[in-house]
C-alpha cells in the first residue's frame, strides 16, 4: 500500500492568507439580549446617548441647595445664615425657587432646585429653627453633578464590536436600554476521527483511547467567543467524515475536525471535499512542529480546519489559525499573551524548515528565571495542560543551548513552581506532598524515575529527590550529586504480586517499573535467578503495574506490599527497598524547605506512615 | 432633622479583617457536570489518574514497528531488509508478534505489537512486496508514546479548586471522566435602593433615574465566579430594605445593596439589621474616596454588603472587599492586574485621610506615557467605563504634581488613545470621527467646551481641537497656542429654536451650551439685546438643548438650523457660527494625523457636508 508524503508545506502566516484569500471572518448578524445577559457579550450596535446622564442637574451629597454667591463670606468663625424654605428628597421635583438668601434642604441624588447653582456639605453646617449656618464659602457647581455631566444627549458612547465589560453593563442601563444588539455568536461543529477512539463515558477496552480533542476544542470554541456543537467520534473513513462535513456545514458556520489528517491518511482529504463544491481543499499541511498534518477547506463560505489528532499539536495549531479567525468572526478580543525572558534549563535540538512550539514551564534558579520543556511529546496533552506557557522556535534554529535565553509567552499569569520533586514515585510522596498542597504550595510532582530525577537535580531544576532502591544495594552517595542532603530514609516491603500461584515460568510477562527506575535492574535480575526468558511490560507507577495484573495482561508485577494489600490478589516475598528523600542543599535554608523538613521528620508522618502495611 | 455623619471610618483592610472575623468565605459543596460545560469551572474534587495515559504503547507516527535493534547498521547507501508479517491498525489489538528479522505495519495511534521497541516512520523506508528496506537506525522508543507518558495511572493530576482551563477539559476526557466535580457557584441577590431609581425598561420621568448598579453589580458578580438574582429597586424606607435583606437571605449566600447608605440615611443601616440576628452590622464607612459610605453587615454566616449608591463609588468599594470575598468562595482566580508607571497628566489633589482610588486613562506624549485623570465623579460610569485603570493615592498624600511618576494597576490590556479631540461639540465631529473609528482607531472625544479643551491641548493632552466661535468674533489666533495648525474652517447657521412664537419675553429659560463653550457669551448678549431677565439651562450638547424644548423645560435653545430642521418646532434666525479643526502641529507628521487631514479635506467630506443644511 502505498502512503501519501507532505510536500507542500506552508507556512502559518501562508496558511491565514491562503485561507483569508477564500473566506473572510465576517462577524455574524446581530441578536437582541436583556442587559442582564450582556455581559461578556460583543457590542452589535453603536450606541449614542439618548439622554443627558445625569438626566436633570442633581445633588451629589447631603446638605444645602444655596446660591453660591450668597455663601462668599462664609467662615469657621462668622458662618453665614440662610432661610431653608423647604426641603427637597431624591425622586420628587421641586415646586419652590430659591432667592438671595434662601436655600432649600437637599438629598444626595434630588433635583436641583431653580435659582441654586451649588450644595453645601451637611458636615459644613449646623441648623437653627428654620436657619442654617454655612460654616465654608462654595464655589458654583460645588456639590453638583450637572446635567449631561457624565453623558451628553447625542454623545457617542460605545461602538459596535466593543466588548461589553461590567461597567459598560452599567453604562447601557444607566442609559435606559433594557436590551441591546450584540453579535451573535458563530457555531462551530466539532468533531474526531479516529478508530481507536472512544467517547469519555464509555468502557475503556484494551486498544482504545478516550477523545480528547472534541473536548478541549469545545472549550477552546468557548474562549474564543463561539458556540460548539459536538458531532461525535467518526471513523477513519471517506465517507463517514464526508457525512459529518456536510452535517457540521448544515447546523454550524465553521466546522473543526481533527485526526485523520496524517501523512498516513491524507489522501482522504482530497476525497472528503470532492464533489461538496468550491473552493475545497486550501492548505495541506503546515511548516510547523508540532502541528504539520493540518488541512483548511472551505465550502462556499464556511471554513473546515482539520487539526492533527495529537491532542497538544491539536491545542498549537487551534491558537495559531483557528482562534484568530474565530475571534475575528465572533468580535470577542483575543487575550494579550504576556512574554518574558527566561534561561532556557536545558538542551533542545530543534527541527530545521519548521517552528517549533516548544511547551515549558517555569522555575527560579539562582535568583534566574528559568524555562524547563515540559516532558512528553505532541501527544501528552497533561504535560500542555501543566505547561506555563511555550517557546517559540524560528525555522532557521535547529539548536538552543543550555542557560541561552528564550522568549517565554505565557499562558496566563503563572507562579512558578514553588518545589519540584522528581525520582521513582512511591506510594508515601502523595501523603508527602499533600500537605504541601493543601497549605496554596505549588508543587510539581514528575515521578519519571531516578536517572531522570538525577538529570534534573544536577541540572538545578528539581528540589526533591525520591529514590527507590533495593537495600542490597548499599546506598552510594557518590552516585548523587554532593549537594543534596539525606532528609529521611522508609522502608518499603516489596513482592511479586499474581492471579495466579505459579509465576516464574519461561515466557511469562511481568509488570515492572520502567528503565531509569531505581528497582528495575535489581528487580530483573530477581527473575533472572529463577527463569531466563521472560517478557517485561514497563510502567510508570505500582498502579499502573498492578492494572496490569488485573487486566491479565502480565503475569505478575513488583509492588510495594502496601499497593497489594488493597487488591484480592496473591503474592509472595520479594525484597525489601529503601526510599530516600534528597533535598537540594539550598532549599534547607527556604521556607518551604524547612516546612518540607518539618513534614518530613513529624510525629504525624510517623504515625500516619505506621498505618500503612510494609512500610517503616 | 437631624443627620448622623459618618464616625469612625475604618481602612479597607480593616473592613475586611472585621468581616472574615465573623463569616469566612469557605467554598460552596460541589456538583457534578458534564465535561462540555465544565470550562471555566473551580475543579470540586482532586483528579488522580484512574488509568495510564496512553493507557498502552502506542505508536506516534505511521511507518513499521520493529526491534530497534535490528536496524543498528540500517544507512541510506546500506538499508535494512525486514520481512512485513503483517499491518496493524489504530484501535486493533495485535496479534503476531515480532521476531528478529521482522516488522510490522504500523497506523499513528496504534498498538505496539509484543517484541517491537521502536516505530520507523515511512518517510525513511520503501517497501518491495513484502520486503521493507529501512534507511535509517532508530533508537529504542523512539516513534513510540510509552503506555502512562503523559500520565500514569495514580498519577495526582489536578488538585481541587483549581480553575479548569481548555487544556484541563481534555486531560479529563483523556482519563475518562464524563462528569467531574466542580465547586457551586454562590448566589448573590443584588437590589438597589433610591426615591430617585427606575428600571432601565420604564419611562424616564423628570426626576428619575435610571438603576446602574443592579447591572453593573451583576455583571461583576458573573465577573467574580457567582450567579446574580436581581431583586430590584427598593424605596429608601427601612421596612423596604429590611424585607430586601430578608429576601435576599433567603434565596442567595450573600447579599448586595447598594445606595441608602450615605451619612443621610445612615440610621437605617441600623434600624435595617435590628431583630434579624446576630452579628448584625460590622463595618460603617470606609476611609475610601469614593466609597465611603459603606456598609457591611452579617446575619448568621451570610454577609451583607451595602455599597454607595454613586455608580463608582459602588464598583471601587466591590473590588476592594466584595470581589475577593466572592472569590474566596467561588474559587475563582481573581485577574492579576498590570502595573504600570506613568506620568500624571494634570496635578491632582486629594483628601488626606483617605486612600482616593483616581481612575485615569493612558495617553503617548513626548514619548512618555501620561495618566489623565478621566472626566467626572463618582457618579460618572461612562467616565469609568472609558478609564484603562486607576492610581492608589495613599492617605498620607494629599497633592501629586503635573509630570509626577505614579503607578496605574490596568483594568485589561490597553492601548492608549490614538487620537484625543476636544473642545465645543458639532453636528460635524461625529461624521469626521467616525471613519477613523471604523478604520480601527481609538478615538477619545470629550467635547467639554472650549476652555476645556484648550487646557487639555497646552497640557499636550488632547490632538484635535473643535472651536465653535460667533462669525462676528474674529478668529483670534493669539487665544490658540501656537503649535496648533488650523486644518479646516466650517460655517454653521444658528437659530433660535422654540415650541411658541414669542421666545424673548422676562423670566424665559433658554437652553444654551455651557459656560466655557465657543457661544455661550456671545449667545448670552443676544439674549440680553432683546430681553434682561432670563434663565439658563446649561447643556452639554444640541441634542439635550433640542431635548429640553421639546420636554419645555426651556422655552428656546440655541441650535445649529441642521438640528433643528430634524423636529418639527419653530426657529428663528440667530447668527453664524465659525467651527474650527485645528491639530497639534506635531501631528502632522503621524500617520493618523495625515488620515485626519486627508478626511478633513476630501471631497467625500466635502459632498456629506453639503447635504447638512445650514453648513457649509
Amino acid at each position: 500500500m502505498g502512503r501519501a508524503v507532505f510536500k507542500k508545506l506552508v507556512t502559518v502566516e501562508e496558511a491565514l492568507e491562503a485561507l483569508y484569500e477564500h473566506v473572510k471572518p465576517n462577524p455574524l448578524e446581530v441578536e437582541e439580549v436583556e442587559i442582564k445577559e450582556a455581559y461578556g457579550r460583543i457590542l452589535g450596535e453603536d450606541v449614542i446617548a439618548r439622554i443627558d446622564l445625569p438626566p436633570f442637574s442633581r445633588a451629589i451629597l447631603d446638605g444645602y441647595a444655596v446660591r453660591a454667591i450668597d455663601t462668599s463670606f462664609a467662615s469657621e468663625t462668622n458662618p453665614t445664615r440662610l432661610r431653608v424654605i423647604g426641603r427637597i428628597p431624591a425622586g420628587e421635583l421641586p415646586l419652590l425657587e430659591v432667592k438671595e438668601g434662601d436655600c432649600i434642604e437637599i438629598d444626595t441624588g434630588a433635583f436641583l432646585p431653580k435659582g441654586t447653582d451649588a450644595v453645601v456639605r451637611v458636615e459644613d453646617t449646623s441648623i437653627d429653627g428654620d436657619v442654617v449656618k454655612i460654616y465654608d464659602s462654595v464655589g458654583r457647581g460645588s456639590g453638583i453633578a450637572p446635567m449631561g455631566s457624565d453623558v451628553y444627549h447625542g454623545q457617542f458612547v460605545m461602538s459596535k464590536s466593543e466588548e461589553i465589560t461590567a461597567e459598560k453593563v452599567g453604562v447601557l442601563a444607566g442609559l435606559g436600554y433594557h436590551k441591546v444588539d450584540v453579535l451573535m455568536r458563530p457555531h462551530v461543529a466539532i468533531f474526531s476521527t479516529g478508530n481507536e477512539l472512544i467517547e469519555p463515558r464509555e468502557e475503556l477496552g484494551a486498544t482504545k483511547i478516550y477523545d480528547v480533542n472534541q473536548y478541549s476544542i469545545g472549550a477552546l470554541v468557548q474562549k474564543s467567543g463561539c458556540i460548539p456543537i459536538y458531532l461525535g467520534i467518526k471513523k477513519d473513513e471517506v465517507e463517514e467524515i464526508r457525512e459529518a462535513v456536510v452535517e457540521g456545514l448544515r447546523c454550524a458556520h465553521v466546522v473543526i475536525m481533527s485526526g485523520g489528517t496524517s501523512a498516513g491518511v491524507s489522501d482522504l482529504a482530497y476525497k472528503v471535499f470532492d464533489g461538496l463544491g468550491g473552493p475545497g481543499l486550501i492548505v495541506h499541511g503546515i511548516a510547523a512542529k508540532p502541528g504539520k498534518p493540518t488541512i483548511i477547506a472551505a465550502i462556499g463560505d464556511k471554513p473546515i480546519f482539520g487539526l492533527p489528532g495529537f491532542p497538544v499539536s491539536a491545542l498549537v495549531i487551534y491558537g495559531l489559525i483557528v482562534d484568530p479567525f474565530l475571534r475575528a468572526m465572533s468580535g470577542k478580543k483575543g487575550e494579550v499573551r504576556r512574554k518574558l525572558k527566561a534561561k532556557l534549563a536545558t538542551r533542545h535540538i530543534s527541527d530545521r524548515g519548521r517552528r517549533e512550539y516548544l511547551p515549558v514551564f517555569l522555575k527560579h534558579r539562582r535568583k534566574a528565571l528559568n524555562a524547563v520543556p515540559v516532558l512528553g511529546g505532541s501527544g501528552a496533552i497533561a504535560s500542555l495542560s501543566s505547561a506555563d506557557g511555550v517557546v517559540e522556535i524560528p525555522e532557521n534554529v535547529d539548536l538552543i543551548e543550555k542557560d541561552e535565553i528564550v522568549r517565554v509567552e505565557l499562558f496566563s499569569e503563572v507562579r512558578s513552581a514553588d518545589i519540584i520533586a522528581v525520582g521513582d514515585s512511591s506510594p508515601i510522596s502523595q501523603i508527602i506532598l499533600e500537605e504541601l498542597r493543601r497549605s496554596g504550595r505549588k508543587v510539581r510532582a514528575e515521578f519519571r524515575g531516578l536517572e531522570h530525577g538525577l538529570t534534573w537535580v544536577r541540572d538545578e531544576i528539581a528540589d526533591l529527590l525520591v529514590a527507590c532502591i533495593p537495600e542490597d544495594e548499599l546506598f552510594d552517595p557518590l552516585r548523587f550529586p554532593s549537594k543534596l542532603t539525606n532528609l529521611r530514609n522508609f522502608k518499603m516491603k516489596m513482592v511479586w504480586a499474581s492471579y495466579d500461584k505459579e509465576i516464574f515460568y519461561p515466557g511469562s510477562t511481568f509488570a515492572l517499573p520502567r528503565i531509569g527506575s531505581g528497582l528495575r535492574r535489581y528487580a530483573e535480575e530477581c527473575i533472572r535467578r529463577k527463569v531466563e526468558n521472560f517478557d517485561v511490560i514497563e510502567t510508570w507507577s505500582y498502579d499502573a503495574s498492578m492494572n496490569l495484573v488485573l487486566n491479565r495482561r502480565a503475569i505478575s508485577a513488583l509492588l510495594p506490599l502496601y499497593t497489594v494489600t488493597k487488591y484480592d490478589v496473591k503474592f509472595i516475598d520479594a525484597f525489601c527497598a529503601n526510599i530516600i528523600y534528597l533535598i537540594r542543599d539550598e532549599l534547607l535554608s527556604t521556607r518551604i524547605g524547612k516546612t518540607l523538613l518539618r513534614r518530613i521528620r513529624s510525629k504525624e508522618l510517623d504515625l500516619t506512615l505506621s498505618s500503612l502495611q510494609g512500610i517503616s
